[in-house]
């Protein structure tokens, strides 16, 4: 009898709508009903990745739409500058070490967060790099990246501006065109609250210049082939999980009913709630520039870091994420994205203080619900209205 | 209140089983419950797929998994040779294309089958090249090939042979092991009966020798990468679409209860019903050597075989699928996999005779069941049982 709650920064919560969608029998995709539903989507995509250019949708996790980014826009010998500060960022350079790519390493302590002044100076000493590959929420450390000011600066260089916004894309203020984004990576199964198995690519006009002169080291994710698909049907050259498309066509209703600006300050302020609920725990914060789809945070020192993640799985049903790679065993990361709300932040916090208190430490009931409710309190759109 | 039909080749009727499965809440796939589901899923695939060796579960359409296979096996500038005798087997050339690997095309008129002989010469011929890309149930056409002759001559050779079963397996016999395949291609939305957005593949000893010398044209195909994942775990080296893996462990439940031997003669019993049904209407069949999964058969001439498609789904939900590339407007498909069962067919073939008579075509109704029926009672396990 214990009740799930999934409070990792992806796969996240899916909503009721999308779960009954994916119950539906299966229909054909290649009918004129799949391709108003699609055509649909591509619209409310465009909305909440705040583009007005082509998106495409992949069967693929996020990383095979990283690996379409890049085989794409970087010939074989081509150059690319990767900002790698964290077990995702690092995933555009091997996929750049697979296709032949030259890699220029911008390597940042994990935790930490890119500063625009080094991209800056990258830019300048490599003047004939084709892309720069950053990110915008990191979820191996919960950074969120100044994704608007490395725009800034790479705009004023021949490089595009290529962000893995996997998990941040719906949940972090991310303005696509305006920051000067030319192509934004998202997955399913973060804020956009699907089951894992779609990714998502923007183009921007420069984006769409570049690939037409590339020859992709590409067949399933030449993203030619996608786009002509996109603007003749909208359809897509391989099979699509199309039902997949149609649950996300449920959560996209969702979020325009909200409106993508209210999502990301929602975000916002629940981010800064429950880093000021664990804080008043007495638990140490992990990331410099925190993002606001997750919180992380180092598990405490004084108790047992593996029986705390177990005790609150196994008492509580909640389910946080544990360190990657060498932060295994260090820190602790807590989602707050798409359908995680308040409540789900304010029991998580109470249930961290249950645990830790049986797990011998000294404990002030209430004290993370406190804090964090101070937040919510200020920033509810019920006490302005 | 029309209740639908769907009759296509893929995606093809779900079970309610895996439907609900996919209506259930996400949880985490980076668990030992997911591991313990991912295993028992991989044993099943053995199973059905007739293979001791590895299975690779890919989250991606079908062709993200040949293009599995041709980058793993076949480094830049080898030679392969493609049966070239539909609109999916021409996948396999273009994927080579797309990967700088030269092409042995072996043309063959659509709608008949591959001579083993041929493929003999060609081998005898090439005695560098590395694969034979061939097909199981070409679906575009409706020929199943004689993958188990062709897999005799391969075996002679030092090419390894691989097989598109995207749509053949689990529905046409195909002893993978025993026949000499090295790898099989196997799609989810055809007799594994879920909707699109897995694939998978076998790999045989020969295979897994010959990747380990290939640097492969990939990164997330790298199925050095995910073999690693499931002798280590089982698990995947990127988020895998997991719900979808749960509700694949419905379906092999069902299939592994029926027996993958039944599975298949039961198949032929259903292909052989079709087709004499079809005939007995005065339809004329497309394929030389028709496949156990669907039947092509030419649209009738006499009436306008757009109206006769379009009443077909808008009267009665039946939804088969036209024909492919210059096919298009000449033929249609009527499947048979999974869970399409006899009174589907019987269905399906009163459909066609009320529609006809509807178009003006004198029809005698009832031939289609008569005929259909006659073989169904031969092969049913009721008339033997």
């Amino acid at each position: 009898m214990i009740k799930k709650r999934l409070m990792t920064p992806g796969p996240t919560q899916v909503p009721e709508e999308a779960l009954l969608s994916l119950a539906r029998q299966v229909t054909h995709h290649r009918t004129a009903e799949f391709r108003k539903l699609f055509a649909e989507v591509l619209v409310g995509l465009k909305e909440v990745f705040a583009t007005k250019h082509d998106v495409i949708v992949l069967t693929s996790s996020g990383s095979g739409a990283m690996e379409a980014a890049v085989v794409n826009l970087v010939p074989r010998g081509g150059k690319a500058i990767v900002l790698e500060a964290g077990n995702f960022a690092q995933r555009w350079r091997k996929i750049c070490d697979a296709f032949g790519i030259e890699v220029v390493r911008h390597e940042v302590t994990w935790g930490e967060a890119v500063d625009p002044a080094d991209v800056k100076a990258l830019l300048e000493k490599h003047p004939d790099a084709v892309a720069v590959f950053g990110t915008l929420m990191e979820s191996s450390t919960g950074v969120g990246h100044d994704v608007k000011a490395i725009g800034e600066v790479v705009r004023g260089s021949k490089a595009l501006f290529v962000v893995d916004a996997i998990s941040g894309a719906c949940v972090m203020e991310c303005r696509t065109d305006e920051w000067g984004i030319d192509v934004l990576v998202v997955g399913s199964q973060k804020a956009l609250m699907l089951p894992p198995g779609l990714a998502f690519l923007t183009l921007s006009p420069a984006a769409v210049k570049q690939m037409e002169q590339v020859k992709p080291q590409a067949f399933y994710f030449d993203l030619k082939q996608h786009r002509n698909k996109i603007l003749e049907g909208p359809d897509t050259p391989w099979t699509p999980a199309h039902t997949m498309i149609a649950a996300l066509a449920e959560n996209l209703k969702l979020i325009r009913a909200e409106g993508i600006e209210k999502v990301w300050s929602r975000a916002k302020t629940l981010a800064r709630a429950t880093r000021a609920g664990l804080e008043a725990i007495g638990l140490e914060l992990f990331a410099a520039r925190p993002a606001d789809g997750l919180t992380s945070v180092y598990l405490p020192t004084d108790v047992d870091g593996g029986a705390f993640l177990k005790r609150l799985e196994g008492r509580f049903g909640i389910k946080v994420a544990g360190g990657q790679a060498h932060l295994k065993g260090k820190i602790f990361r807590i989602a707050h994205m798409g359908i995680v709300d308040e409540l789900d932040i304010l029991s998580t916090l109470a249930a961290i203080e249950l645990v830790l208190d049986e797990l011998g430490r000294s404990v002030e009931f209430g004290a993370g619900c406190r804090a964090a409710q101070r937040v919510l309190a200020e920033g509810h759109p019920a006490a302005v209205g």
